[in-house]
């Protein structure tokens, strides 16, 4: 049998994502792969309690098909939830996803066409790419620095958008992608002053900005959880209308039972909800009423609390152990919220033979050429502490920095 | 805000499953339009059960995220189940998916370029057409009889890919999709003959077939069981590589877990796999954590048992009301398994008059269009059985009788 495939089948990205994984969940190693929740910290007894708790209704409602853009009880429940957070529910529609990863995908299919330009940060979050690459959209990386996306870099990038004498021969781009809060896999927060002149230098371009708040809820500061507050909620009703808001509950209860929201106008919304009628019939009912349950107990806020003083404890165990065991010269911005460290490889330390090492000696990272938007080197390292219990940080942030010190000794 | 989308937008077929849904989830009327399970036969004590007893390894398994293909015990468990079933699962590989649908929708986006062709049966299950149309796939719909599929068109419909000198004006189908068991909406069943026959005829034309099997585990009686063999577990070997075989556990557990599969060549699955990632990462693995305990332990066949009975009796006593209620002028196919009656309108009556009638009086059903491949008026409904409890199906049938009969009195 010889099996003819379609074009768009040349446009998957391999296999990187699903390395990446079992990188992750390898139980022989100190893993710093994951951008996962630790394991430990799921809310196991609460989904235990509620499941205890479900009434015979509530089971039958799990367990049946459901509406394609979510339950209503259930969309009824998050709008409260992003209503405090000052998000404009009113003016826009709320779709319930599959995962965030789905409302990327969804977004990339309503948009794309073979060979248009979706702007992206570099680096980025790999899923979002995948999910382009897949519609077979040319990816543009806009690099980022420590207070967020490059404005030059981006002007240029979106000048046929914004040309009075716009010229067919110049590509438009038809998607801008960021992930503006504690970034995957950059660690960074965009300053608020970097997102207004984000917001200016899209102004008029008519190009929509998905704007991917996956870490959103795990600032570990007060000035933090000031600076991350997202675009949607406070965009002017011009610039609001033009950002795609994906939210998602994976880093706040659980990635396993695969919910995520947009929070679109309805124009995207009607196009979104049809799509996903295609893709999944709809969520998973079973997950919606658990989260549902969660949700409006108080107990997901609790939770939220929780998990946000475990995170920086973490982070602030794993710089200390970076304080004591890595060469100064490699660097980093230091994480204000969410998962992860992204570290700048000292001057002649090629991170691949320090992959190699690392993983002989028993613990195991991200490469960044994972999260460049071509897949190229790129002379940095991911390293989550998320899901690496405290008294593993220390003993895996070791073997990496004496691997480093061996690769090139401190003169 | 303008907004530019795609020109995939447009293939997107508008909101006929919607429209169904919300027409089957109606409470002030006696429901025939659904295609769900019952609610009251719905696993909901199995499942408090399997909550109460899981681990909390297990619930962290539940909890966090899994593999893309699957969890691998879950895949073990499935391949057991299907191996007593006489399934190639050595020489296939097996992917979950989240939903059937899903299946589906990657098998559409894997083998079709826009502009091709994909043969289906008419009427057709919807959401496939809604699948392949998103790729914007040609549908060719091949009509039905009794015993399915018709060999003389679908002979004429693969013409291009099997005459020696294929011209490149002639265009080769890239896919068949059929649901041969328990059909919906047409509710009959392949006669093995007529699947032999149909083998004979995809032979050589390279042309992969999806064999939808979502209702094959409903089967009312020995010869049912007997006739639905699927032809992926008796095809020679050539054939069976050119079978694409889905299944689904929306009928025979819950659909609100959103757990489906596919059995499919290896070359098929490496990319089947590459795609899903990019579409939600991995199937929920909350669901296929409770999915592995029903099966593991017998749960599942003891309760596939047990609806197969209900169902079977639902039918019986939907058959009695449509002896006593329906002008003998109305004609279907006795369903031998699965949910549906697809009753041809005796002349002169117009459905959608009938529909606008019933309503009215109380009762739903599903017009006919909504499985034509081209959506056209073609003068039979849909009545489900699955999930309208016994005593009210004689009181909805007597509505659709006598709405029937008002207009046509019999002469």
């Amino acid at each position: 049998m010889k099996y003819v495939f379609s074009e768009c089948v040349n446009s998957f990205r391999s296999s990187a994502i699903r390395d990446l994984m079992s990188l992750a969940t390898r139980n022989d190693i100190i893993s710093f792969a994951g951008g996962m929740p630790g394991n430990e910290l799921l809310p196991v007894e609460e989904m235990r309690q509620i499941a205890e708790n479900l009434t015979r209704a509530e089971w039958e409602e799990a367990l049946q098909y459901g509406q394609t853009g979510g339950n209503p009880s259930f969309i009824a429940e998050l709008k409260n939830w992003l209503k405090k957070r000052n998000f404009p529910v009113e003016k826009n529609e709320l779709i319930i996803t599959t995962g965030s990863l789905q409302a990327l995908n969804i977004i990339g299919k309503l948009f794309i066409n073979p060979n248009d330009v979706v702007l992206t940060e570099n680096p980025v979050f790999i899923g979002g790419v995948s999910a382009f690459l897949s519609y077979q959209a040319k990816i543009v990386g806009v690099d980022l620095d420590s207070n967020g996306i490059d404005i030059q870099q981006l002007t240029e990038a979106v000048k046929p958008a914004r040309a009075n004498n716009y010229s067919p021969l110049q590509i438009k781009p038809k998607l801008l992608y960021i992930e503006p809060n504690f970034h995957n896999p950059a660690g960074l927060v965009y300053s608020r002053e970097r997102r207004e002149k984000l917001l200016e230098t899209m102004r008029g371009t008519e190009i929509p900005i998905i704007e991917d708040d996956a870490y959103g809820e795990l600032w570990f500061d007060e000035e933090s959880l000031r600076t991350s507050r997202p675009m949607k909620t406070w965009a002017d009703s011009e610039m609001e209308q033009q950002i795609l808001y994906v939210g998602s509950f994976s880093k706040i209860m659980s990635p396993g039972m695969r919910l995520a929201w947009a929070l679109v106008p309805k124009q995207v919304y009607d196009k979104m909800s049809i799509c996903k009628q295609s893709i999944d019939a709809c969520p998973p009912t079973f997950s919606q009423v658990f989260a549902q349950k969660f949700m409006e107990s108080g107990q997901m806020d609790t939770y939220i609390l929780k998990i946000r003083e475990i995170y920086r404890n973490r982070r602030d165990y794993m710089l200390a152990a970076i304080e004591k065991y890595f060469p100064s010269q490699a660097t980093f911005v230091k994480p204000q919220g969410g998962f992860y460290l992204w570290v700048k490889m000292p001057d002649g330390i090629d991170e691949e033979v320090l992959f190699k090492k690392v993983v002989e000696q028993g613990a195991v990272f991200v490469l960044g050429a994972v999260f460049h938007p071509q897949a190229k080197k790129n002379g940095y390292i991911r390293i989550s502490y998320s899901n690496t219990p405290e008294e593993q940080i220390e003993k895996g942030i070791k073997i990496i920095g004496d691997c480093l010190k061996e690769l090139k000794p401190e003169s």
